[in-house]
């Protein structure tokens, strides 16, 4: 019987950043290259900027969540019916859009609920990514300790870079690529403690198993990312219903496996709290807008995102939680800052 | 009576580098671009590889020295008489290297020794700097310790870009502005330890004494630089003869004024080794390779040379020393070897 914290599924990154092209076209180039772009131009950056400033912000208040629940004791709730919980959320979500955009444009092509085998049988396959991803979780544990999780997970950053070059077929420039491994590195830094050295230590089946995993979290957000951009005119809502449909059956059969007897004795919502509720909630709302992400930009402004509000986070938590901030910190931060300088000066070069 | 451990007058730096722009000329784009470049930009080329190659080498057998004097035990050798000796050697090697020349191709108006006012009346300030920097340098010790010294004194890297700029109003493109923000993160990252953390607790008077100092060795530094560039056909042996003159009356000064008593009771040569011997012969060379890449390149190769030198000094202390490198050291070298792509890619944008 397992009963862990809440751990996120469809939001691997960990950590947070801004949509850095559209901070560039607003902040250095200023108000005039935007005026100078026609309306229908506008409108998608001010979509994309939305939604990555909203995954920037639900990233970073969903860690602070998760060092306010440690503080305030340990939950005895089951990780898998609160997974459960979030992809029902997510769905429900999707469907009263959607029921909102029947009500004001009719049902189109676009947005009706109704699929083919051809559309929908490409959807449980991030799900099933995830299940594996999440399976091994609990076998890498044999050969690092939590904090070193922690630093090997920023692997996570250069596999969902190599799988957007491979599988997307988008190129990124040499600066660009420069500026992602210095986002890896950057990130590694900011998380530096007394203790990360005890990671080189670790041995040859932790690494492959992290490297696995990295590739795993790196495909399923890729492949989502895929999936949704094939059908650019279909809309968003109709497609979250469809991942987060299968979503819901894999954690449904996750919760039969691993805490049937748990779930029986003590009851679905053993456990439960106000932080527990605001968990789950945070994780639908962040899934949601990875997925809006993955439609208006791109993995890689997921990442950045990802990244940008773990610092975000660290800075937040100096003043809710009086946390030290360390020379590994600033310095990581400014490794990551410069990052996303490069990769926006790096895009006229593709 | 201060009697300390042999500290670099000359090349400040504390840290090492190879020639970017010329490793990027021969590693990336290949031999190909090289044949196309007339014969004497080749034979430019060559020399200010083989200066740059040379002040790495010697960058880094110098750190190694300081490490192996240490194991070795302490000694107490007047700081003040290494000095002089190394400005001496610095001379005396100068004047064999013009009595070759003068043999060679007789006594010309580039290579006479005998010099105007105007040309040498600037020749001291170099030396001048030093002498003030090295004088505030017992002072910072009030507010930091010896390794949260050699943290801040990262600064330099910043403050030798910002002087570079303004004195010798040479310009670096945004990119190579980037790669040298990520020099001095890499190297000060790559330094980190345990205790790394307390330099954020440093005094106020302690981070200004630390940014003088930088800004002092900064502008010893492109000071230097803009003296011997502004005679491009003068020798570079008659221009070291004029530097190292100065020095050594600069430390003749303060043998009198520090060590006089101790240099009278004990000896000129009290406490020297084997091993004091090398590290003044390191120092010396050294310093004239220093010269020798103001001439022939610039302060910005000789910051990455003597950083990239730094990286060297750790993975060879790995093997003479049994050193363990540390997770902050791998990031730190990430962080720098990005950087020196950096420098070559954003040569293009200038």
């Amino acid at each position: 019987m397992e009963y862990r914290k809440i751990k996120d599924e469809d939001d691997d990154g960990g950590t947070v950043s801004d949509d850095i092209e559209n901070l560039r076209g607003s902040g250095f180039t200023g108000v005039a290259s935007v005026s100078n772009v026609p309306p229908r131009e506008q409108a998608k950056w001010k979509r994309k900027t939305i939604v990555t400033l909203a995954l920037t912000f639900l990233t970073s208040s969903q860690a602070i969540l998760i060092v306010w629940s440690k503080r305030a004791g340990k939950y005895e709730y089951s990780v898998t019916t609160a997974n459960f919980l979030v992809e029902t959320l997510k769905c429900a979500l999707s469907l009263a859009a959607l029921a909102r955009i029947w009500k004001n444009e009719g049902v189109t092509d676009d947005n009706k609920l109704s699929t083919t085998l051809d559309e929908v049988i490409v959807y449980p396959i991030p799900a099933l990514l995830y299940l594996v991803k999440n399976l091994l979780q609990y076998y890498i544990f044999a050969y690092v300790d939590a904090p070193g999780y922690q630093i090997l997970k920023n692997l996570n950053i250069i596999s969902t870079g190599v799988l957007y070059r491979i599988i997307l077929k988008k190129r990124l420039s040499e600066i660009q690529w420069a500026a992602f491994i210095l986002l890896c590195a950057g990130c590694t830094t900011a998380q530096l403690n007394s203790r990360s050295d005890q990671v080189l230590q670790t041995p040859l089946p932790g690494w492959i198993m992290a490297i696995v995993m990295a590739l795993l979290s790196g495909f399923a957000g890729v492949y989502t990312e895929a999936i949704i951009k094939k059908r650019p005119s279909r809309n968003i809502n109709v497609q979250n219903f469809w991942l987060y449909i299968f979503g819901m059956a894999f954690n449904a059969v996750a919760i039969l496996v691993q805490d049937f007897d748990a779930v029986m004795n003590k009851g679905f919502f053993h456990g439960y709290s106000i932080i527990t509720t605001l968990m789950i909630l945070n994780h639908a709302l962040s899934g949601i807008a990875v997925s809006m992400v993955m439609k208006y930009a791109d993995n890689i402004v997921k990442v950045y995102s990802t990244s940008v509000a773990m610092l975000l986070t660290a800075v937040v938590s100096v003043f809710l939680f009086g946390f030290n901030l360390t020379l590994a910190f600033f310095l990581g931060a400014t490794v990551v800052s410069v990052s996303v300088y490069l990769h926006s000066a790096g895009k006229s070069q593709r």
